[in-house]
């Protein structure tokens, strides 16, 4: 494991150190010695012989024992040298602190190249630059210079120190929960995103792994790594810098490319990643899911002491996608029995006050309730916690013994109980022991609510995971010979796009039944093709250098009959000339009309961060106005191709409405796998266009078809296909 | 004004008064001795002389002095005796907090019936039954038994008991804010939402309306009642009860009318409500309304002291409408004489580490920022009160001083500063001294972010409210008296729908242009009318019997030519005929086909909260798959108008696509209005279905009309217009 060496040092440089209390070089020393880290401590400063009692060394060669990592606290222009130093020691890895590179500008840039050179050449691999640091609680090696971090299972991955800090603060103030490692990403120079991620799955003390992500310099190495990370543990995502205001921030924040799209946050859940939006449930959907097993069924239990609780809880985890079935009737007999007669038995459950003098009525009735086979977890919301406080003090006993009882019941059956309680800030007793038993308990219903929802979301994917796409691309597996060919041929002569013709026979050698063109040079050779074809055709343009044939008024639909298609032949052509009297033009494509049906769109494109994309919508207005599609990262599975086209809006239409019969679906999600394998195959494809598609009630028929290669030569329009 | 004498009461009788402490009769005595009410006190119960020190009455018409109020604590079945005592007595309002009654089944509606005629016989005005009580926390009035609830500037009015103590609580320990009086509304029964409001507009101590809803009797009015309070103080809802099981859950706790729909959320938001989706922004909300100015301009700025925090503000704020512009040049200089070199003064503002060694800093950028008159309010994010805990001991005192500073400067400039701390939960001086200047503070990002988000949300309201409509409809003064012949006339033959003819013929009454329709009773009519029509046309059965003309085949459209006009004509009897035998037919319309345009849909319907409300959609697929559509409570105005077209997903359609002209809007603006006309003008009405209606580029052409009357005799179907 590459990164072992450097998050579980054994020795430490620290470049910068200093006897100013308020710096880094100074904080970082006081961290490691008061933290109580096992391993060598070396300060390095040419103008000092000893700091905190240590021995002070004028360069890291000249250290005498071996040295793992270098914490390097000493401004940006500095570190070349200091890189060439650690060279000579040969460190393995360094954490830069400074700011002024890649995120400032040009200048910044040329330098954050010439230290990953330096790095590169010497094998040191780079923590930042323009990162708060690192902290392996396990060992004790901090080098974030914040003290008193709390040690538990959860790993940190952020690329915002302030959003660290806020994390480990709130872990302190409101959890018994804590870190395994942290570590500020900063500018990803070197070690990526995917790289610590491999590293926390493999870690068996690392429970979940918590991250703050602004942008991410190699997207699809982390979907990869991600999707084998959540089949193992959860990852839990805020990912930030939506709007252009928060991306220009984000922008001069870290330098990276910020502002990902629907493309990315949907690529992260279908990694299984556990995206959350609102920060104040990050660090509390961390807490749970490190905490307890994920739900297995989606469904769950609410336990409630009022009704306003209950019903504002039932409309969130509705939103949430969780079920709150109706109980077994068995199980509504038992509450029935253990509750006053005024109480709600059906889901959400309300104790009617029956738990006014007694609350530890809370674990007689989430016993019953985890026996229900149909229950796959419980939340508790109201005031638990809270009836020592609220009625008499003798209560926090009771509440106590309850707390006891229904943590053993957490681990004895293995399954989860969340809990809202008002009382919270008061830090009862009770609720810190709950948490005693990794029950986690919050003071927000909103947030208590989202993380049962995020145990019921993991589990659901920990189902499905098996048929979601592992984002590798097998490039050229199922490459034709024969389209490699044509590529090849288009690439020669320096074009930046297939001809017509030339996207769909590639669609044909792929299985796709495409349509019959015909090319014809002349107009009798256009009489002669739309006779072969029979009823009415469509003329088009058919020019390397006409890539917009509506543009060019290159294309006549609907004809039928030799007077109409000669003289479609010759407007074609006059109007392609008028258009670019230096186009070559290879004559005219003679297609059979579509047959009516319904029109979709399939695109794809190479997206910054991840690579090969495609887009599915429902065509026309659809597309154009209401942006009715849906994304997936190639490649894609069947179930990923079923999916993108049941999570448009509109895709009852394809059901047929109105007594309509249903179109073929199934050519459909065909047709985008073809398109899939097509991309797989030919990394030189970077763009294709089908558009329209016309889907009938048997088969479709794709009625453009526009393909662009990569090695775009100058001055040629490349368009996109989104 | 009504419900001064019970909400403001100087004496209360105790109903079910007792010695137990556990019970509502002696909690509530204790509250109001313990906390100082200064009016009279009389325990009523017949089997105790004395509690704690206070002489016991057997009933209430044996006590001696006058008795404003009293307080019911005594079971449901006993509540009708003892109003009729109260009632003896002259007792102006009771407060029912027994259950059992209108949420619980028949049994209990009987009962609630019988309180609501015994109250009504005695001139008693009820709150509940099933409410938790109320305070007046200005005269120490505690009818509710929880103690030390927070005075201040707030109301709260409520349909759950929890959910009041949740925000009595969370006032209480997050805050320095309190209230004015507290209601639990309970069912509604005698005293509604409406009548509270008002009041509380009234009352010159309360400077916002906080409410917890789940369900509205009368939710016109309280539209009514806050389209006018709205103009004055802030109302903040949150309303619960969308889900199926949230609706159950609400139901069972109240027995309101819960779950209502988008119409209400709209409307709400139409007349100013602050609705709050999330419960932990709800206290909030109201403690930064009843606390700052609301923000004028929708534009703020961000003052950040990490990028983290910085990004995801923006973020927030951006999907909350609020304008994070950039800031003028002079703001921007001063910004950089005052931060170091590497923060960013553009907005947000990023001090870049230079509050470290001085957060007074704050105050520095903080006025400079305020001064900027492009600048309307300022969010603080990250660290602020925690310096002293961080970095050094004696930044504290520093921190409080820039907290002076800042708390006069909103005093000065009128303008609003939102804070957020990490270190919030630690209660450092500083911020609760921020608190005493008004400046809220909250340990959660997405929390302040939403709080100066609703003050720019009241700033827009307050500077477009005079364009939105009262809710206020005019019954009958628009009226034509051939419109209303043609409705008494149907009402007389007890029909509960007008044929499309007549639909029509009231359309045009009231100015829209509607095609030239000719009924035609024989084949030969027919031909006469086609050739008087010119061009196609389209034949339409024409039966007060058959309503839903489609379904029995009695529509043909594009006809053109005496034989197929023939054909049609008889072909629309014959199966007219068919489908009901016994139908009167009346003959056939004969209609000019519609020329190309875009179909939309305008339907009215009576909302059982809200009464007559209106929608409108695009046709076609967009209504019934997409359901992209615009609900208003009518009547509505012509901006009103503009804005269900403008808020509909697809409105870009009607603006021309693809090069199309633009389609005409302003007949479309002028039929919506119409249509509000037509309902306010004859309150017969039902429903109304203009559908399809084809908008063209001059003008608009309506196919079908169909209106629905009241007085539905029983077995015909009514159908439903959304």
């Amino acid at each position: 494991m590459d990164l072992e060496p450097i998050l579980n040092a054994r020795s430490v440089a620290i470049v910068g150190a200093t006897k100013v209390p308020t710096k880094r070089g100074y904080q970082t020393i006081r961290a490691l010695l008061d933290e109580g880290y096992e391993g060598a401590i070396y300060p390095v400063n040419p103008k000092e012989t000893r700091i905190m009692g240590l021995k002070c060394y004028p360069a890291v060669a000249e250290i005498p024992g071996e040295v793992d990592v270098a914490l390097v606290a000493t401004p940006a222009k500095t570190v070349p040298a200091i890189l060439e130093d650690c060279g000579k020691k040969g460190v393995k890895g360094a954490v830069i602190l400074a700011t002024g590179f890649g995120e400032t500008g040009v200048e910044g840039k040329t330098l954050e190249k010439e230290i990953l050179d330096v790095a590169g050449r010497n094998t040191i691999r780079l923590i930042g630059p323009n990162t708060s640091g690192m902290i392996n609680l396990k060992e004790n090696l901090n080098l974030m210079g914040l003290k008193g971090s709390p040690k538990g299972d959860i790993a940190l991955l952020t690329q915002s120190g302030n959003m660290a800090l806020t994390l480990i603060t709130e872990a302190k103030l409101k959890s018994r929960k804590g870190f395994t490692y942290y570590v500020g990403v900063g500018n990803e120079a070197d070690i990526r995103f995917h790289e610590y991620l491999e590293f926390f799955t493999q870690d068996s003390d690392t429970r979940a792994i918590l991250m703050y992500v602004e942008g991410m310099r190699d997207g699809r190495k982390f979907l990869q790594q991600a999707y084998k990370t959540t089949k193992k543990k959860p990852i839990i995502l805020l990912k930030s810098g939506r709007s252009a205001t928060g991306k220009q921030s984000a922008g001069s924040h870290t330098g990276a490319l910020a502002g990902m799209s629907r493309v990315a946050m949907g690529a992260f859940q279908r990694a299984g990643i556990v995206v959350i939006e609102n920060s104040d449930e990050l660090f509390p959907a961390a807490e749970t899911l490190s905490s307890l097993p994920p739900i297995k069924n989606n469904k769950i239990a609410i336990l409630a002491d009022g009704g306003g609780h209950a019903t504002i809880a039932a409309d969130t985890l509705t939103d949430l996608g969780v079920e709150i079935p109706e109980l077994e009737r068995g199980t509504q007999e038992k509450l029935r029995s253990i509750l006053p007669s005024g109480a709600a038995v059906r889901n959400p459950i309300d104790v009617a006050g029956g738990t006014d003098d007694n609350p530890a009525i809370f674990a007689d009735c989430a016993r019953t309730l985890l026996k229900d086979p149909n229950i796959g977890g419980l939340l508790i919301v109201g005031l638990f916690g809270g009836y020592g406080i609220r009625f008499a003090e003798s209560l926090a006993w009771i509440e106590e013994d309850a707390a006891h009882q229904m943590g053993k019941m957490v681990k004895e059956k293995k399954k989860a109980i969340v809990v809202h309680s008002l009382y919270n800030s008061e830090k009862p007793h009770s609720l810190d022991l709950l948490r005693y038993y990794d029950i986690p308990v919050y003071g927000s219903l909103d947030v208590a609510c989202k993380c049962i929802g995020v145990l019921a979301q993991y589990g659901r994917y920990l189902k499905s995971y098996h048929a979601v796409s592992n984002f590798v691309l097998k490039e050229g597996v199922k490459a034709k010979p024969e389209g490699q060919q044509i590529i090849n041929a288009a690439l020669q002569q320096k074009r930046s796009s297939l001809l017509e013709s030339e996207a769909k026979q590639l669609l044909k050698l792929h299985g796709v039944a495409v349509p019959t063109d015909l090319l014809a040079k002349t107009a009798a050779e256009a009489l002669d093709a739309a006779a072969r074809i029979g009823g009415k055709v469509v003329l088009k343009i058919a020019s390397p250098d006409i890539l917009h044939k509506s543009d060019a008024k290159g294309v006549l639909l609907n004809l039928q009959g030799k007077e109409q298609v000669r003289k479609a032949f010759k407007e074609i052509i006059t109007n392609a000339k008028a258009y670019r009297a230096e186009a070559e033009i290879e004559g005219v494509l003679v297609s059979p009309m579509a047959v009516k049906g319904v029109e979709v769109i399939i695109g794809t494109k190479i997206d910054d961060q991840f690579g090969p994309v495609i887009m599915y919508g429902l065509g026309g207005i659809l597309v154009e106005i209401i942006k009715d599609v849906s994304f997936r990262v190639l490649p894609i599975t069947r179930l990923s191709a079923k999916h993108m086209i049941s999570e448009t809006q509109s895709h009852p239409i394809l059901d047929g409405i109105r007594g309509e019969a249903p179109y073929d679906k199934k050519a459909l999600v065909n047709l985008l796998l073809t398109c899939s394998e097509i991309i797989e195959s030919y990394p030189q494809i970077h763009e294709m266009d089908l558009n329209p598609v016309i889907v009938n009630h048997e088969g479709l028929s794709i009625v453009d078809a526009r393909i662009l290669l990569k090695c775009a030569p100058e001055g040629e329009k490349t368009g996109s296909a989104t």
